[in-house]
């Protein structure tokens, strides 16, 4: 950052010092893990830009939309319909939760054998570190699992813009009517939040500007399925990570124009590992920014992520909206589609992730699969023993990780990582 | 037992050797905690023999029921109605999941931090130790929490009568529209089970069946307040325990006998316990047969259970179900108020359930409050940490216990609810 955003931060009533100690470990992190990297795509100068001023910025930008009128909307979940917010001129913003901060005092709220995504976003809280969390003029939870589900009645209590979204279990027509119910009802809360009326045409818009996001995220997805490879996973990951970050139309075109810079690659057969690189498709739990740690030692160990299945991934972002119903009420139900077609674990049943992973796999021309979850995530650690059979009988190999974001495992991951890497050559 | 019931066994599948060491282990648990009890109430000796006989004479009553054409339903949470089951003139039994049984082979199919109670019901099917479950015509698992949820989907590959219910995650309007769903496919699934169609008289014949059970139940709690003590707190766990697995009407007969034996004790003014003796309350999970571990080690330590908030408890047989109504909508109704009354740590939010634990502690003069968990059950997990600050804002002493069915704490449990024991004397 090459501007002192002190003063914004204190308005913001960020602790400084706490803040302070955060940027420097993720500006270290970012420089060890992201910079050392070789024949990066020029493209990336752009993510490195956005990330160097991720609470810089792009929080400056925030303070100014509000300053203008504009609300700020903060989600810790995929499920949470962005085209609403957008339809409401609204902006709408991932919060941090993806590296540990004051988890004496988060332990002091949560059990202990909570998942760190839970533990992350209470630290954030608690040690008031996130600007995004803190200037978001409503903070939306939801009823994934049961660890955010009832983390989010304590988080409650410590501020008074949370809204909680209810979700179903399954995908029956029962469960349908209640996400469309819970739809309705977060748009009309946005609009009472914006004091803008939501009609069709700016719910179009808002369909609009999400669906061309994804579309360029579903272009970067299959650029990685080449050989040559023009991209690296970490690279690939951090895109996906400013995803939920950036703003929307700006972030589409630097991505667009990046995919372009990929295409040339390909066609010149420039890629950023040699050939016979085992190409790992990872699945499981998201990774939010600044949760690198798995992929560096991936990367590291001599080989190379081709996809991600995961919220923060291709689970979060593929899928689009149709847009074509004239009405509302057709638009809200095309929505519904859009969001229940996520075969998050939270569903049961969830087989089509099992035959969603194959796909992937198959598309990227993945020699491996590391299933990786989240320590204490019980809905991804209950599905990781039938999908290891599963790709066991498709004959793909697979690794378990279960992990969390302290560093202390880093050397016996590296080591198990590297023995599936040999396996794969 | 005085009949050899290994030919009926083989009949159903069990293993016979493994279920053998089944009724060993069982069998000398029960001589330890409950037969060692003194001044036990003349009526327990109902409970004794039903105990002695619950792998035995039940099971062959319900053989002989399901050759008369009953149907046998197996649950494995309160969240069935019974009264449905019932209505169909069909057997409702709860299944075995108090006891660790065959976990090396549960962990190849369920994580190993997955709660105790789930791998006991994943581990009997897998060792083929629960008659319940082997002579159940159906199986009714239900969309409570993460891990039973998914386990479910596992456990449903190794049994084809396995029939899941969803349940709301909120007491919204469209969680009771879920809910109502559920319960007419749970009616409708029964008739073509039974072949009997459930109408109005049928309906009412089984609300009047399991409002009578709860009634007697609610007499027993009540019994429970007084000082002088007149049982103790294993003995009404085993009745708790009991409740889902006698036939009802046999049941509520002996329970009321016991009542009036209480009620003669209490004139007198007979005590299971010296007075001063410090009363607790229990509240979390469920302990399902046989896990006694820690009320054992409560009542051995010098203190005395008054009331449990649990499952196997107040919290799943509280709550009559209006039978006014003269419909079969109206009833259906009624039906599910009063199962949406329960206080489950899987609804959010849940702050009814604080109200009641209190309500409950204060009804029963209770001296302190001990919050029993299992590991990795994250729901009552979570609610621990605000329910300990709300009892300690009103005075009551509470203890925090998480553990399993293994006996390797327990000596480690001992010393810390003899501490915890002495603070309340």
């Amino acid at each position: 950052m090459t501007t002192d955003y002190t003063p914004m931060w204190r308005e913001l009533g960020l602790d400084i010092t706490a803040h302070n100690t955060l940027l420097s470990v993720l500006g270290d992190a970012y420089s060890d893990i992201y910079l050392t990297q070789t024949n990066r795509p020029e493209g990336m100068a752009y993510f490195n830009f956005v990330m160097s001023e991720v609470h810089g910025l792009r929080i400056k930008e925030l303070m100014e939309a509000r300053n203008q009128g504009r609300k700020v909307i903060g989600c810790y979940c995929t499920f949470v319909p962005e085209e609403i917010t957008l339809a409401a001129e609204a902006i709408h913003v991932g919060l941090c939760s993806g590296a540990d901060f004051a988890m004496d005092e988060v332990e002091k709220y949560l059990p202990r054998n909570t998942c760190a995504l839970i533990k992350s976003s209470m630290g954030f809280k608690l040690a008031k570190v996130c600007p995004y969390l803190e200037c978001a003029d409503m903070v939306v939870g939801e009823n994934t699992c049961d660890g955010k589900k009832k983390a989010y009645e304590t988080l409650g209590t410590m501020m008074d813009n949370l809204y909680v979204m209810d979700l179903p279990q399954m995908k029956s027509p029962e469960g349908k009517a209640l996400l469309k119910a819970e739809f309705i009802r977060y748009k009309e809360t946005v609009e009472t939040l914006t004091g803008k009326t939501i009609d069709v045409a700016a719910l179009k818009k808002g369909v609009t500007i999400a669906n061309d996001k994804r579309k360029a995220m579903a272009r970067l997805a299959a650029l990685r399925h080449h050989r040559p490879l023009p991209i690296s996973g970490l690279d690939a990951l951090l895109i996906n990570q400013v995803f939920f970050y950036d703003d929307p139309a700006r972030f589409t075109a630097s991505l667009n124009a990046l995919c372009e810079e990929l295409e040339t690659r390909i066609a010149q057969e420039i890629s950023v590992v040699p050939e016979g690189t085992p190409r790992i498709l990872i699945a499981g739990c998201p990774m939010a920014l600044p949760n690198w740690k798995l992929p560096a030692i991936i990367e590291n160990s001599g080989a190379i992520i081709v996809s991600e299945e995961s919220c923060v991934g291709e689970r979060g972002c593929r899928n689009l909206v149709d847009d074509t119903a004239d009405d509302l009420d057709g638009l809200m139900d095309a929505l519904v589609d859009r969001y229940l077609a996520i075969d998050c674990a939270i569903f049961t049943p969830n087989t089509e992730r099992i035959d969603h992973i194959e796909a992937m796999a198959k598309a990227a021309q993945a020699d491996g699969v590391i299933q990786y979850t989240l320590n204490f995530c019980q809905p991804y650690a209950m599905e990781t023993l039938p999908i290891e059979k599963s790709l066991e009988t498709s004959g793909l190999p697979t690794l378990r990780i279960e992990t969390d974001y302290s560093q202390e495992d880093m050397g016996q991951l590296q080591t198990r990582v590297e023995a599936f890497v040999e396996l794969l050559k």
